[in-house]
């Protein structure tokens, strides 16, 4: 395809609409993907997780600046969990990117959902691969971190990146959610706050009581991301962490475990859409749930009346 | 089973008993939960859904008091996503709740996740009927809100509160994230603060584009939750929209939809589960491993080489 071919030469125009592609689940999706793969394992993924308000975006903005200042091309995948009713975001992350978009070789893409049942850890993953192929170096992930989508999202990365700011209410609030253990770097931004200190010590006493690995201790960084605060130490970071990973052939070992979570999640997605188009199909569900209602079976109960309907098909 | 007769009487100890049995998904949970199912339907359930820092834990125990004040009993279920490493929350929502764990027939529950695939939403879902069951008649559901399973958790609720709260860095990204649509009530929280008027606005200009319906209009009302302030107009309005959906019916759709939504999860699951199982019996994932990290081959082709053999099984 043209278009493909034009996107592994690093066209803007095709990787975009290549995306667009891939979001949408068009019917080429699947074949477009098996003839990016061939040319993916290059790029090095950065995962940038936080809470809303722990201000990553400009973290992220400020790491790709520096990334393009020493001659990496750069592209940054923003996740922006859309609506379910209008299937639209409300607000992209793009508006809030603004030192980086001056860049040449800074391609930016907010995403949306996909949908239901890994569709986001999906599309993100295309998504990735997409920018790898069409020959950036570096690709920077921003995400939330919360809900299950969304870990499986930080696992993504080669590095990790947990950031967490003073004053959000309950200070743990904003490093809980099953992102804590993920994290190969802490960052505690908006470090000019009142309590930056504070989370800092909490971040090291849980570090202290889990720690990830003899050989890479993970280092807590203050930053002040608008001001530039500490941006050049987490820079140095990353790189030694990259480092450490080739040494030590231990991102070959991650690797090799994201591939096997994507071919089980593709296998449970193709099932599950398959059960879904079969449900429509069978179009008892109606009548199960007026029976349901009238609390004559309960929804259980029916799963084991609908399999069998399903397996035949 | 004993256990959940003395459940259905009301007794603590047997309701958390059998929520622990349900949250680990014993051998005996689908049996559990059939039974229960039978006494459900009795509950109203109310959901808070707002970032962390909004103050919602607060909200939902003031309301909690209110409701215990005007002679009713009430159930909590906070959700906690817990790490998916440990399996354990490193913080419960429990130690924020103070006001309300004084009132003798309030139950407090924090959930963790169940892992995978729609886990929190079920979790979610047979700790309320069990709550239901047990005689609670209301229920307070309290979620942050982002990612497939937290938006399918706030649709779980017959009246869904949204709560912002001002000044979290770029004011529209606390009420994004596929939340708006859902909201029949609107709070803004900490309303004492700067820019809660702004926050007011932007929500009610929100609305004017995606009006909910014609007959309910979704009100906006600001709070100060650790004061009290603007709680009873809160309570008011849950109750107002309480009577709003008895009255026209809406009540009985939406809980056949969340009928039909449940059996449709519960059967995605049980199939994915069995894939997973297939998976781990085939054991030619690690092979498969292989050829894609030397890219012979692509996760999605591997795809299409599992299938017949989970098939045939």
């Amino acid at each position: 395809m043209e278009l493909i071919q034009e996107a592994l030469k690093g066209s803007e125009r095709a990787i975009a609409r290549l995306i667009t592609m891939v979001e949408n689940e068009m019917p080429s999706w699947r074949e477009t993907m098996r003839t990016i793969y061939a040319h993916t394992g290059k790029a090095y993924l950065l995962g940038f997780t936080g809470p809303t308000g722990s201000g990553k975006s400009t973290l992220v903005d400020r790491v790709a600046h520096l990334l393009c200042t020493n001659g990496y091309s750069v592209g940054i995948v923003a996740i922006d969990p859309s609506s379910p009713f209008t299937g639209g975001a409300l607000l992209g992350d793009r508006i809030r990117m603004r030192e980086v978009v001056t860049h040449e070789n800074v391609f930016i893409r907010s995403l949306g959902t996909r949908g239901g049942l890994g569709g986001l850890s999906q599309a993100t993953s295309d998504v990735i691969k997409i920018l790898d192929a069409a020959g950036k170096e570096f690709i920077l992930i921003e995400t939330i971190g919360i809900g299950q989508d969304e870990v499986e999202i930080a696992q993504i990365a080669d590095t990790s990146i947990v950031v967490s700011v003073p004053g959000l209410g309950d200070d743990i609030q904003t490093i809980k959610a099953g992102i804590m253990e993920i994290g190969e770097i802490f960052v505690v931004n908006k470090a000019d706050r009142e309590g930056a200190d504070h989370v800092v010590t909490m971040i090291k006493a849980m570090l202290d009581v889990h720690p990830l690995s003899d050989a890479w201790q993970q280092p807590v960084i203050k930053t002040v991301a608008t001001e530039n605060g500490g941006v050049d130490e987490l820079y140095e970071n990353i790189m030694l962490h990259r480092k450490y990973l080739l040494k030590s052939d231990l991102l070959a070992v991650k690797r090799k475990e994201r591939i096997g979570r994507e071919i089980t999640r593709l296998l449970e997605r193709r099932i599950a859409q398959y059960v879904h188009n079969q449900m429509k199909e069978i179009g008892s569900l109606e009548d199960l749930v007026e029976e349901v209602t009238r609390r004559e079976t309960d929804p259980y109960s029916c799963v084991d009346r609908l399999l069998p309907l399903v397996e035949k098909k």
